[in-house]
């Protein structure tokens, strides 16, 4: 069945983390109907092998698929490194698009000064070095400098994104970029957007912070629009799928969405 | 085949944490030989079914069955709580010790005070309540106060176990501590014994702090002389197998054995 305007945009992650992602497109799109997929069975994906993530990665476009999605959004960044291609070649007929190349070209388009660029993620996401070398596709000229902060996410899920903690953590990851004359920083994990006023404050306001959550959903607010397959009904659907139901799932959820989840309903890909 | 005396000791953690309980074990048993291993490509297991916990566990003891261990010591408080039984069942011949066994049995004959015992753990294993009902199977007059400090366990893996944020996370988990009159703390979590000194200075130095590291270590060892198992050569070995070699495997492995680690095979269990 082919899609048709009315139908979903899929939106995945390995966890929880992509509700930002969703939270971002609700606000761009507020009118689009809306499926997630959270692996939180099987997160981190991090920490696992490409293979392994692949093979994940394509039962949940699968799943996307049979729901006929009109668009992927791949709100994940192990993701997107290892099995982008994969998942766009699964997805014939619609587009796919991902949180690294929304958020290097965000970053890109907007970094006019040094062509200094700062990039934090995971460790699994700044090992990769993907964001590195998508910015380097765009612009061979950008410098890139990268640093994993991997205590950002258990702090998130802690809720301590903007109390004293939160702010001596991020001082000291940010510390090496204080004086790299960076054009724009780039949140290169789904669950970063949560500091972005912690990270303004440590790094000073004049800074670009690229949200990727918020450059996916303007670019797929882009895509749609320009291919005319824009939901004309008002008033846009959300439903969350997720393969497990981790403690305290509903206040973590309700705090990267930004709103209550009314229904959450539990899938085994596997089975 | 029957173990000797020169058989080794089956250790096993669901990751690297549980190289806190092969470090207690090296210094109150130096001849005796040592097997882990580490489950680093399912961890963590905290979030997983407990049908889930119990299959891997199973897997793993079946492992060390397999090389001849004469006791196991299970590392993993997720796996105590969940495939304890299962696993003394699988394991008829030889014993089969665990940490909050251990923990639990250390802390009530070091508390005869005011008989309040503080625990500290991750969410699921503060979440399960394993600690605060085999506290009250060994005495329920025992006053249990527990509480999850989610942030330690990536603190640690970030080598964050003194600094001045490692003690203000302290602070904050170990507040509502602070007027209950306890005779001890437990630290629930293979993770925590590199924060024991931290918790002494935010805590005060009087406190009785149960290690469960130490705590098993001494288990096996009053087990094994009991039985007359104790190896009598001298110089034990150590092999150490893991399901796969995360990032910075080498060196958050050094910092919870507190020495270098000379080889590491990576064994699928699945195949």
């Amino acid at each position: 069945m082919t899609p048709s305007n009315e139908s979903p945009i899929g939106i995945f992650d390995s966890g929880i983390g992509g509700l930002t992602v969703v939270k971002s497109v609700m606000k761009s799109l507020p009118d689009e109907n809306i499926i997630y997929f959270g692996d939180t069975a099987r997160v981190p994906y991090g920490i696992k092998s490409t293979d392994t993530i692949r093979q994940y990665a394509l039962q949940i476009t699968d799943f996307l698929l049979k729901r006929n999605v009109k668009i992927i959004l791949i709100a994940c960044n192990s993701v997107a490194a290892a099995a982008r291609t994969d998942i766009i070649k699964r997805s014939k007929k619609i587009a796919v698009l991902d949180v690294i190349d929304a958020g290097t070209k965000a970053a890109v388009s907007q970094s006019s000064n040094h062509g200094n660029i700062g990039v934090i993620g995971t460790l699994a996401t700044i090992g990769s070095g993907s964001y590195e070398q998508a910015l380097r596709e765009l612009d061979n000229r950008i410098q890139v400098y990268s640093r994993a902060c991997p205590m950002l996410v258990p702090l998130a899920e802690e809720g301590w994104t903007d109390n004293h903690i939160a702010i001596e953590i991020l001082k000291l990851y940010l510390a090496d970029f204080q004086n790299k004359n960076l054009d724009s920083m780039i949140l290169g994990c789904t669950h970063y957007p949560l500091f972005k006023e912690s990270i303004a404050r440590v790094l000073g306001e004049e800074l670009t912070i690229i949200d990727s959550a918020d450059a996916i959903a303007a670019m797929a607010r882009d895509h749609l629009q320009k291919q005319d397959k824009l939901n004309s009904r008002s008033g846009g659907s959300f439903d969350c799928y997720v393969s497990d139901k981790p403690q305290r799932f509903k206040m973590l959820a309700e705090r990267f969405l930004g709103q209550k989840i009314s229904r959450v309903e539990i899938v085994n890909l596997k089975g």
